[in-house]
């Protein structure tokens, strides 16, 4: 039997969990895979705090190196988050010879070419599938289980904060800020929800995906972000008249003349498979050349699910399984600007209604080459302001930009900046 | 770089794909996985026929021997279907050394245990995701992605055919031969559906996830098996009514006492995930005890989806991924009788109208511990036969089939066969 001896940074809800969960299973992991885990060494910031039971405190340090540098440790798992010191720690581990598993989506997001290349040069791996879709095999079902396909999209609903507000918003009537108070007390929200809320954290698992997926390099700051504090439940409720409901999506497809690769609150059909994705659960729809669609689906984010993706990890190291740096093909395309997409859109005007108006707004979509296909204008009292919402055949981002852009200058028709939000079907 | 010789046995739709995307795929997979894949001996049972026109038809071969026996092979794919054959070339591959991937699953869900115990004897692995759910990496995911799980239960909608023409009499009111006819015109139901539509090849496939998932034999007879053919447009309707949609359903769960196995039209809430799973595709939700719910989604069958599961196999064998052969624990439980489980159940009766027989049949129903949680009785014609539909709460099985039998008996109230649908919740 194989023993393997695991340094743990980071000893926070996750850090916990993947201790309590090889602690406990230690005996079946034996049974079923013939190797013993120990984690031997936790590197922790405060070694006097009091913290669960069953830890056994002498495994603790304050001191990196006690775990980086010791020559007895044959895995590190990186939990301590963020993007330099994490970064840091994992440059480490592989100069003293040790791959690593980790969770962190910043760090790939953001600094996963250096990281690639320091593992290439030296010979080491690094397993992640962690850092996307909580205990979701995404990144095993890309490296291995659509092995023989060309990945021609990806479409995700990937932070589950934001689809539990949404959800929230848009069954229950509820606002923005109630919802995302509603996900803070259930502990779905942290107490800081930025990186949730306005879809770099989203971002940062797309960045991986497409990353992975594509082969090529993908700038984060590439990247477009939207997130969804800007929709609110009039956006939700005049989405369900067109029969869509509204999700933050991540969205990812490699076409001949770009890659795309964005976040943004989305109108999809009610049909959509990923329409009916509800709460705090994440999905991933992978289209690939052989395989048509795959939807991977599941809790995305918690210690539970989250250990059961690191351990997968650690169990793959075990047995011999190579996590396969993310390749680098030689034809590259560029990175489309959000400017040169073509899209469907969804336009909510406040207009100053009186007579003309929506023949103005019409007759400006229509010279900037924007197709109108739908359209809810509500009953009129003349001289107040009334939503008119207009559905748009497929037109250039940077036409429907320009267009609403003068619009919106024009301020005897129009009270509030327009909402513009992408329909993908 | 690595060479891998390859002996295709059958060369069908799913074989013909395989070797379309080798030939395809080739420099492509040499520069992903530095291996270089040819299919040397195809074994076809007439070497004469026209095939497709990229077919290098100088690899044909009528005689079994020329694959099996031949020490260039090194790994064999199979693809004739059945049983018998099927076992006998997948025996001999094993005992001339050679590993096997195959597609086939009523062979291992019938001969499995005699395959697994002689791939463990003489050192070799069996493949075998092709098996299940067409290209989405079901048994990957069981392998290696949820490897720190204990499995406790798996739904799934495994057989397309059956899931297409329940989605096709839901959605648009067509009768089961008509909707079947239509799959047939399609090409998803075979000219004999008979192991579709009676539930045999989802039954086929519960039981290899369920071997795999709970560790122990599942001996195939021990798998419950019910079709969708007696469903009719008044089920769908009055589940409808309910908040229900009707799919057939693989079910597997292991319980303290038992497991339970079996394949059954089924009554799903509409807010339940897999009553979203629509027209031809396939799901699969496992619920581990870390993870949770996780839900893989995809086309369930065709020659594309397939061969991306067959070459998934393919370069996990020839990356050095093992196959693990099912484990057998040593805690074993037995398979429960169907007459013994728990569940809820939706019963129509079709009932002579006249006074009493709603008391008469909840009396019976009383006596034998089944309890109603909801009715519907509709509109009364005197004299004549209407449908009377209850949902029950939690009752065992054998007091269920009791009491329907006794209510059916008397003649004087029950004009036809109580309409007997497990709900799952």
């Amino acid at each position: 039997m194989r023993r393997v001896s695991i340094g743990l940074l980071g000893l926070g809800q996750i850090g916990s969990e993947v201790y309590r969960v090889i602690s406990r299973k230690r005996s079946l992991f034996q049974k079923r895979y013939d190797v013993r885990f120990d984690i031997t060494k936790i590197l922790v910031k405060n070694t006097k705090k009091k913290r669960f039971k069953s830890l056994d405190s002498k495994l603790l340090t304050s001191k990196p190196s006690d775990v980086l540098k010791d020559p007895s440790i044959d895995l590190v798992i990186e939990l301590v988050g963020g993007v330099a010191l994490a970064k840091k720690f994992v440059l480490e581990a592989f100069r003293n010879g040790k791959d690593v598993v980790t969770a962190n989506k910043a760090l790939l997001a953001e600094e996963g070419e250096s990281i690639y290349k320091e593992a290439k040069k030296l010979g080491r791996q690094i397993f992640f599938e962690a850092s996307v879709g909580g205990g979701i095999p995404v990144i095993k079902s890309l490296r291995e289980g659509l092995a023989a396909n060309h990945i021609h999209s990806i479409l995700g609903i990937i932070n589950g904060t934001s689809n539990y507000i949404l959800t929230q918003m848009s069954q229950h009537g509820v606002d923005f800020d109630v919802a995302l108070q509603e996900a803070q007390a259930k502990g779905y929200a942290e107490l800081d929800p930025t990186f949730d809320i306005e879809g770099v954290d989203a971002a940062h698992k797309i960045a991986i995906l497409a990353r992975y997926s594509f082969e090529q390099k993908i700038p984060f700051k590439s990247v477009d972000c939207e997130g969804i504090k800007h929709i609110s439940q009039h956006d939700i409720d005049f989405a369900k008249r067109f029969g869509y409901s509204i999700k933050l999506l991540a969205i990812a497809k490699k076409q001949k003349d770009g890659i795309e690769a964005r976040v943004q609150p989305t109108l999809l059909p009610n049909n959509h498979i990923l329409a009916k994705v509800d709460g705090s659960f994440n999905a991933i729809l992978f289209e690939g050349d052989e395989v048509g669609e795959v939807l991977l689906y599941g809790k995305g984010a918690g210690p539970e699910p989250t250990a059961s993706a690191v351990l997968s990890d650690v169990i793959d190291w075990a047995k011999g399984i190579r996590s396969n740096l993310p390749r680098t093909s030689k034809s590259q395309v560029k990175v489309k600007s959000i400017s040169s997409i073509l899209s469907r859109y969804y336009l909510r005007f406040s207009v100053i209604d009186k007579p003309g108006t929506l023949s103005y707004i019409s007759g400006i979509l229509g010279k900037h080459n924007v197709s109108i296909s739908n359209v809810i204008q509500t009953e009129k009292k003349s001289g107040t302001t009334v939503p008119l919402i207009l559905l748009t055949y497929k037109g250039h981002e940077a036409d429907i930009r320009t267009a609403v852009k003068k619009i919106d200058s024009n301020r005897s028709v129009i009270r509030e900046k327009t909402r513009v939000i992408r329909i993908e079907s």
